[in-house]
């Protein structure tokens, strides 16, 4: 009666398994990796994953934000899997690797979700 | 007008920076780490960290997961808190390190809620 893991409707996922993770366009095209993920305190909800780019289209030591809720897992690919062309990640809201972002201004998480057009985590 | 992070109501935290971080009772003394957090992949919530002991009360190498809404952040601690005793540690429901647990068995799952009288993530 046992069932393969995949299959399983409720199961979850380590944190550490999901960092490092590469991050795809549907053709299979690796576009970077997730760094880690952003958790809301209240909430313990996933907000964001942080994407990490080793020097694809020049994006270089960028970190991209990405809402989680844009990500899907691709088993296929094994892979996170992102419908995002290069011109929209190339003008999509980031921060140095070497910087902080102010997770604290709700703001500049406001710009984020507006860019790529998804609902905010934390409701209207 | 800026205020420091810890003040801030709405912030995130990197999952990356509560793995490994020390749990703690309310006295200070130290009872584990968290190793990692099972995140639901459905709801993107936080269900599970995953508290290892460094030979704590001969608790080994045993792997406990804990509901995350009883983990509380302590600032002065540096920690997370959580107030169990040390006989509720010993009889928790647990894996070894080594062992892969079913996550995808909610039978298992709600062993670990009813242990701790917490409610579940998904809702009832």
């Amino acid at each position: 009666m046992t069932e393969p893991v995949a299959e399983k409707k409720h199961s979850l996922i380590a944190s550490d398994r999901i960092e490092g993770t590469a991050v795809r366009r549907a053709s299979g095209e690796k576009i970077g990796r997730i760094e880690r993920l952003m958790l809301d305190k209240v909430s313990g909800k996933v907000a964001y994953a942080i994407l990490s780019f080793g020097g694809f289209l020049g994006i270089g030591n960028k970190h991209l934000p990405i809402p989680w809720a844009l990500l899907t897992y691709n088993k296929k690919l094994d892979a996170y899997e992102i419908d995002l062309a290069d011109e929209e990640l190339k003008r999509a809201p980031y921060y140095e690797a070497d910087e902080e972002f102010d997770w604290g201004d709700r703001s500049h998480e406001l710009k984020i979700h507006r860019y790529y057009r998804s609902p905010t985590y934390w409701g209207y």
